[in-house]
């Protein structure tokens, strides 16, 4: 009897084990971990300054202008780091595109001069052809002189005159002031409008050829002598002068909406929407001074007035009493040569081991314009040291993230974020559905004073995160996030005073994936003390200055901002990748979205639309309802967050919802005109006052139908939002 | 010693069953069990055909025009069955538009009549201005009287002209035969183009008014005595008049693109397009034959002649020796009137145990003409009975899907798919993230004889499966399947001999899913023997005679018919809703694309691309990929199925690939002037050979620019969906 008994208990106690075990099984082992905090240190704590000065260093070592030689040196360089068997990646790819470029002709210079009144063949001025070499390694082989990317070819040459920024307002400004713009040659400067719309605007009223440059009012906080510039200041030197994409829109500008493969429809030439349609140049201060000080006419308005160091006359032509004969004229000669290239992105990839169906994107353009050590490589050199901590915690396997994560270096960003627009064309199905966010770190550090994040406000939860984890660069005690707060802030009606997060505009390639595709983004830079200079942006942009030794020395002595950044970016990409529940907030929508109303309630535009009979009410419910909704689903959130074990599928369905947010608020129909631009919050906006930018313009134009129709698409979208964050079922 | 061991032996012991447990639990206990066979055949077992005729006879009791008291009854018992305590769903909605519908005046009868060739307001003719009652149940309460819908108000009066079907190509006959159109009433029969399309192209050419009406050549196999047709056999009386929507487009017509609220912006009745310019009316052939029969001028072609038992010439006019003076003219008044009314959906939902978060859909419209009994009340018949049997499982508890299931009934679909369309509008964006496939079965039965499956590639398979397990209703053996290839086949290069899959147009609510949200679509309905009769379509269709009786003694006796398309249908549902991987078999799509290819590469289509140096290469380059990653896709899949316990995320991601490859044929600008067409290869052609669509109509204007980016358009998509099958990272 005690032996069958001890049987008994032996089996029952075994089954009682083995019933436990399959319980604990199948119920209390976590299917996958969740993001591991002492990873995040580890990672933070790896990334050196020293290494980011030296990829910096290296990237920067010549000019590497989009299919140049140099950028193909950078694309072996590129996939050389992310095969290293050390600190490699999980794959690389090479992305090709054969798009649509713009060069100067190197047997027909560009020039910018002034006739004698009787033509003879020879000049009483000329603007210089290319910067000074002022530094060693500013190494003038591959130095692209200045252009204005997609100007056409073309000799006009007519009489001068001072057009400001060259905006509408500032031609009809001339106008009102009595010239006759027909024929003329307009001098502007950089700022107030894009660089195209000075030509495309100019050409409306008849210019025939434009000098652009840059005012040391605008870029130099007035300093304009050699002494105050660099080498011996971060100012730019009085022969700098800044190269651009001369284009109003973005992507490869025969293949809109297409990916510019070989077999892809191509639009003509003469279809572009958007480009000069006049020869256009730029060129140094120095020689503008020698243009815009010579000038006859009426004195220039009191806000026209510059650094140059004279009274800006706005023309037209010479004055009696200057160095030169008041009827010469100025020529601007334009041989700029429009051609197909093959231009690549590179794609590095690590697999995730969860969720490999889910992307977490990081980018940055390889272009630039000369050295391009500011833009971009303090970006790339950023994203390489991210990519080798990384690279070196996968190889020795101490990590590997839920999600996939896939880095990109854009092509030909510099001629109008070409690469990263045809990478979202070609792959936009399978982007929308997989993508949980973008990161962007085009110029990683403008100046070394503050964090500027710029994002969509399902980001900014993670960015403050991650903010909050990294020590300020050069201050004694407190993080990026206290720093930022210091220098950029604003008053949240949820969390008081906060960092302010800007909006995403056109400036960087996550364009297409915020406004094309509807991915959460966003951009992460080191930047300015406003209170220190008023630079519409650091001096050397553009320009053949923008070199290592001037960050070495001027930007980011240190570079202690450059790990900075590498560290907060860096952060964030390991939270979108690694956590188990997505770390965007949902509910941060909701106080973006009564920001945007707020305007549209208040003072001219209330009043406005009361008098035209328009009721808010719809939109005020969307959003109300939006409201409600985000803070119900954080609510579930916050339960199954507490679950020992959460059922994958769950946690599956509310990051999907999260990921999806974003995409709700695009309508591919809501501004036809406007090629990209689906998103119908933050498509930036024409004109107006900082609302729903579709009623802002409408507004602004006093197009009442036009009113109606987009207080109706916004509400829409937000309802659209508010279903997405509903429980599915 | 022997007592150490025995605690020792325990405790091991103890441990590895333990440990057993774990890892059993954790791995071999299924997380979610796939599909149950046995529970299938349950389902199928339990469809009664005797409850479908009930409902029938219920849903058929009286007419329920959309938005009418009889419509409203419907949403009423709609909402009772699927809140049925034993055999209801997990819940019901409704969801309602402010739809812009067209209703005859009742105080004023649109009128067809003859007017003396002197007036004094006295008619020689007029045509009827309702059918006849034949049978008891065809009550005439509430009958709205034959109109076209959306045709303009007005009374046009002038010579007749018979223009056969009211194609471009039969009014320019008409001008090429000497005639003048300019103010004459035209009248044309049913077929070769869309209804609007006869009214929007005779206006073109001046006619001023149009009549149309049934010939018993195209709807009754040529019979037109009263002894011949219905009630004596199930052939259109000749006082039958087919009513219709005369609308180019489907959705609201005022709000395309957006869902029908109250806050939503309007266009104006002058923008929408599509619809009559000119008062139409339709009428029986009773009528026509008295004015057709009576027409003077030349005979018309051999091919306009018809069914009336009488030479047809093309006027204008009368004849000299008919039974009206030959100046008499012909006068069409219309009086309708176009509103604004609220129409509703009602939804049913099922609950997803596993993926909530992904939806199965199914729906059928609920409006009709009149009492609507074939169309579409044998489609709903089928969907009641279907959602009891689920119903009663789900609330005994002996069932519940792996995934959401969403029932609806749509409202005011005759006017142009609006209910439908407009909840795809409102939902668009978590429709396209989360739907599975959408089943739509309208009209159930057009007759007994065989299957017609209709649906996009990956549907094929799981009909095939689903047909193969329904016996076919009458014949002694054999199923669905081997009934439905007996009749309509094709020979396929993969499969041999199979039932041919037919392809979507617009005719019913699946068009905004699939040509719109690229949901994966399929329609199913028993159908013709298309040997026996050439029916345009069932006689009764849209007229007073489309009544319970009709059907129970002509369409479907014993409507075991209807039952066999429950039972394939509900099989279908069952399938796509409770597989652990989706049923869906992705490279059919590759057969598809061949076949569409093929047409392009041969024959004269290929002997001008030739001709114009227009190369298929990068197309068929596209495909062959397409096929190479989607049989890697299958293979993979294969494995997948054979591990004893997938990880349900893995199980996750290739169901998404399936799901959202439909999705990657989308291409909101391949067609920009037709609303909700974005689907690249199944857009319906206006022209053209069977080929990809866009390539199709470019080649039948002879625009070799257009076949050039639709050829590119094409490419593109192939590409996009081969690369939505690549494994993800």
């Amino acid at each position: 009897m005690k032996w069958q008994w001890q049987v008994l208990g032996a089996v029952c106690g075994g089954a009682l084990l083995l019933g436990t075990g399959i319980l604990l099984g199948h119920f209390a082992v976590p299917q996958a971990g969740d993001l591991d905090e002492k990873l995040i240190q580890d990672f933070m704590g790896q990334v050196e300054s020293a290494r980011i000065r030296e990829n910096l260093r290296v990237l920067a070592s010549r000019p590497h202008l989009a299919t140049t030689p140099g950028d193909k040196a950078l694309v072996q360089l590129l996939r050389q780091r992310w095969q290293d068997p050390q600190t490699g990646l999980d794959g690389v790819a090479e992305g090709t595109y054969d798009v649509f470029l713009s060069f100067p002709d190197p047997t027909h210079p560009n020039s910018v001069s002034i006739c004698p009144p009787v033509l003879n063949g020879s000049r009483l001025f000329e603007a210089r052809r290319s910067e000074k070499v002022l530094t060693p390694d500013q190494a003038q082989e591959d130095v692209v002189p200045p252009y204005a990317a997609y100007a056409p070819s073309g000799s006009p040459q007519g009489r001068l005159v001072y057009a400001h920024q060259g905006t509408r307002s500032d031609y009809e400004t001339l106008v009102g002031l009595g010239l006759d713009l027909n024929g003329t040659i307009a001098i502007v400067r950089y700022g107030g409008a894009g660089r195209a719309t000075k030509a495309v605007v100019g050409a409306e009223f008849g210019v025939a050829g434009l000098v652009v440059y840059t005012d040391p009012k605008d870029i130099n906080d007035g300093r304009a002598g050699e002494n105050d510039t660099y080498p011996n200041s971060w100012h730019l030197p009085p022969s700098g002068v800044e190269r651009g994409s001369y284009t109003e829109s973005f992507g490869d500008l025969l293949t809109p909406y297409y990916p510019a493969k070989e077999f892809t429809y191509r639009i003509k030439e003469s279809e572009i929407q958007g480009i000069p349609p006049i020869p256009t140049q730029p060129i140094g201060f120095e020689d503008a001074r020698t243009l815009i000080c010579s000038l006859a006419g009426p004195e220039a308005p009191a806000a026209w007035q510059g650094a140059l160091g004279c009274t800006y006359c706005i023309g037209p032509g010479f004055r009696m009493d200057g160095q030169f004969p008041s009827s010469s004229e100025v020529q601007v000669s334009v041989y700029n040569q429009r051609v197909i290239e093959k231009s690549a992105n590179v794609m590095g990839f690590i697999r995730g081991s969860q969720e490999p169906d889910r992307y977490v994107l990081y980018g940055n353009h390889r272009d630039s314009w000369v050295h391009g050590a500011v833009d971009p490589g303090s970006g790339t050199a950023v994203m390489l040291e991210i990519t080798r901590v990384l690279g070196k915690m996968l190889k020795e396997g101490t990590w590997r993230p839920r999600r996939s994560i896939i880095f990109g270096s854009w092509g030909a960003e510099e001629f109008g974020l070409i690469g990263s627009t045809e990478y979202t064309e070609e792959f936009s199905s399978k982007l929308q559905a997989r993508s949980v966010a973008y990161i962007n770190v085009d110029i990683s550090v403008f100046a070394n004073a503050t964090l500027r994040g710029q994002g969509t406000p399902p980001a900014q939860s993670v960015i403050f995160t991650a903010a909050k984890q990294v020590p300020a660069p050069g201050s004694g005690t407190g993080s990026v996030y206290d720093n930022w707060r210091h220098h950029t802030n604003r008053s949240s009606p949820t969390y008081g005073v906060i960092p302010s997060l800007g909006s995403l505009g056109a400036g960087s390639d996550y364009a297409s994936f915020i406004h094309y595709l509807g991915i959460t983004s966003m951009d992460l830079a080191y930047t300015y003390d406003r209170s220190q200079t008023s630079a519409r942006i650091y001096p050397a942009y553009h320009t053949a200055f923008d070199t290592f030794d001037y960050t070495d020395r001027f930007i980011d002595p240190g570079f202690t901002s450059h790990q900075a950044v590498a560290r907060t970016a860096g952060n964030v990409l390991l939270r979108l990748a690694d956590s188990l529940v997505l770390p965007l907030n949902v509910s941060d929508y909701g106080e973006a979205l009564e920001g945007l109303y707020s305007v549209a309630a208040e003072g001219q535009v209330q009043a406005d639309l009361a008098a035209h009979n328009i009721s808010l009410a719809p939109l005020k419910a969307a959003i109300n309802r939006f409201k409600a909704v985000a803070t119900d689903f954080n609510q579930r959130l916050m339960k199954l967050k507490e679950e020992s074990s959460p059922n994958p599928l769950e946690v599956r369905m509310v990051n999907d919802q999260i990921m999806l947010l974003e995409r709700a608020f695009l309508d591919p129909r809501a501004f036809p005109s406007k090629y990209y631009y689906s998103h119908v919050l933050w498509t930036p906006r024409a004109a107006g006052v900082p609302t729903f930018p579709g009623l802002a313009e409408a507004h602004a134009a006093r197009d009442w139908d036009a009113i109606r129709k987009h207080l109706s698409i916004a509400t829409q979208a937000v309802e659209s939002a508010a279903s997405t964050l509903e429980t599915p079922a």
